[in-house]
């Protein structure tokens, strides 16, 4: 689970052992739905699900199922293990996972990458014009396997969190190379583009316990905010590992932001803190029309404001953020599974 | 309605307000689903909805709506008018124009399109990043929407149609460039990237009057039938203007199958029944590779094996194809009304 970044107590190893077997439903789903009767369509599918890495939002759902559920602890230490999670669980796994496989293959194309999670982008093999479509079908592909639940409440949170999605990546682009963004209109960008997802998996795995009309139950709302939050954490440190990762260690293209004239938290600081903006603004408009030979000094003078810290700093507050939210669930084992999900989202290089 | 195309006998004058009033409903519903509270989102979204010109996917949702109804000539008779259409005509109509234009969004970035409908494309005017998340932001939106109808068999015929509509695209971007392309390809082309939609609209109206659970239901199964036999005839009128309309008549950019590589019905039936295959081969790949001074030539060279006049003849079948369909629709004057729209499909100039 998160690729070896957690370690799990042994008291909380029947919970994982259920988690996993999860993952196993919802990859199985997953690849059933997008199988094509057209042979050029499968062979980008298959392409496209090594895309697949942290499965944080199926891992969300799943793990959200289960701490929503009053009777877990009961379950578990009855051995009951097959009673904690359900068909809707799985379902609402491997649709977002579905919705975020798409916007990475879009992702590649406004960030014309070539790289992503060590293989070669979609866009970069077969051409932009291949990479919308295969992103439109696998949006497509995730709203027909999310209205098979029988409710029309899952298809309404996740067509509503995907139009949020792309608000804030409208958001974003209108703010490129607007080296004047400010504090709040980033964190707007990140609750869009990142969190409304990462929150609505969150919810969508307590609805699949509580009961899909319990939206105003007080665990649901304590797992959106926990999503929400946890999301928004996430972002940010996406944001340094942007900056201060390699491709080697990250495992796609970085540098992107700066390149597409993206201002992330590290420069907002930094920009608001150092005696020398007017060098810094230059060597960031520089690096924004793809010259990167200014890039070394742009990270000693990040690192003379202290950036990287205060950003590790905001995210960390977060987390903590995310973490309260828990106090309002039911107290089980998913409890501190969560809280070591949240730590291990900050504590990550990739 | 068809933008003065279609001449409305009196007799069906009523049937018509019905149908105009559903327009104006159709479209409140599409504007007030696209408001956000970002004033940059919002100023797209106004543009886009300039691209709204037939209006054909609504008009079919109305009328099969008002077809499907054993009840219509009574209630037309009656002047009952306000009984025809409900909330989920005019939902799945706002929903089915929302998913084409997010269509013609992508595929203008596929098209590198300058001008739709007589305006500058959005990725003219903003560049291909933001149509590519303007678009997914319309497809988002109108599964939000769609899932407001408190039942998921709507989502799931619009997410499968949606999903078909891209194998299609997805099968023709892998034949750009064969020109051995053979008519079953061809048809299997158009049957997903255009007739899903405009058929899953016609089953649409009819779910909306006889209940969502009535899919096996004979008149919906004859709309849907209707409306993919219909798509098909659509689509290959589209290919016709592509290659013999002009920009002033046709409203948007023409000529652009053949740069893109793309073989339709009238190139098909020239390569098979021309003595001078290999002179065309050479005017259609110059062309593809944006050599646009051999067009004069082809042109004249498929009008020497009468190609154009073999293509109108095809659609003329796939429009009678659709009429047959009717006859298992109840006979009411729905039922002249799609006769008429079926005629005008294959006699526009745009």
């Amino acid at each position: 689970m998160m690729q070896g970044v957690v370690q799990i107590p042994d008291e909380l190893k029947s919970l994982e052992d259920i988690i996993a077997s999860g993952f196993g439903a919802v990859e199985q789903i997953f690849a059933k739905q997008l199988v094509s009767d057209l042979e050029p369509v499968d062979q980008m599918c298959e392409h496209v699900e090594r895309y697949r890495g942290k499965m944080l939002r199926p891992m969300l759902v799943l793990l959200c199922g289960a701490a929503a559920n009053p009777k877990l602890g009961k379950l578990l230490s009855n051995g009951k293990t097959d009673h904690v999670l359900s068909k809707s669980h799985i379902v609402c796994g491997a649709v977002c996972e579905m919705v975020h496989m798409a916007t990475l293959v879009h992702d590649d194309v406004l960030d014309e990458a070539e790289i992503r999670r060590r293989g070669k982008t979609i866009n970069a093999m077969k051409g932009n014009e291949t990479s919308v479509i295969l992103g439109d079908y696998l949006i497509a592909s995730s709203y027909e396997l999310c209205s098979s639940l029988g409710s029309p409440i899952p298809s309404r949170i996740v067509g509503k969190a995907s139009a949020v999605m792309c608000t804030g990546e409208l958001l974003q682009l209108h703010n490129r190379n607007n080296f004047d963004l400010d504090e709040p209109t980033y964190f707007e960008i990140l609750k869009r583009k990142t969190a409304a997802l990462i929150g609505a998996a969150c919810e969508l795995g307590a609805l699949g316990t509580l009961g899909f009309d319990q939206q105003s139950h007080p665990t649901v709302q304590a797992l959106l905010g926990f999503g929400t939050n946890l999301g928004i954490a996430f972002q940010i440190q996406d944001d340094v590992l942007d900056l201060t990762g390699t491709e080697d260690s990250v495992g796609k293209s970085v540098g992107k932001d700066l390149e597409k004239g993206k201002l992330t938290y590290p420069l907002i600081h930094h920009l608001v803190n150092t005696p020398s903006k007017s060098r810094s603004i230059e060597l960031i408009t520089a690096i924004s029309h793809s010259d990167q030979s200014g890039l070394p000094e742009l990270i000693e003078l990040v690192n003379q404001t202290e950036s990287i810290a205060a950003t590790q700093k905001m995210a960390l507050s977060f987390v903590q953020g995310a973490k309260s939210n828990l106090a309002l669930i039911p107290d089980n084992p998913g409890r501190p599974m969560l809280e070591l999900i949240a730590d291990a989202v900050i504590a990550r290089s990739h």
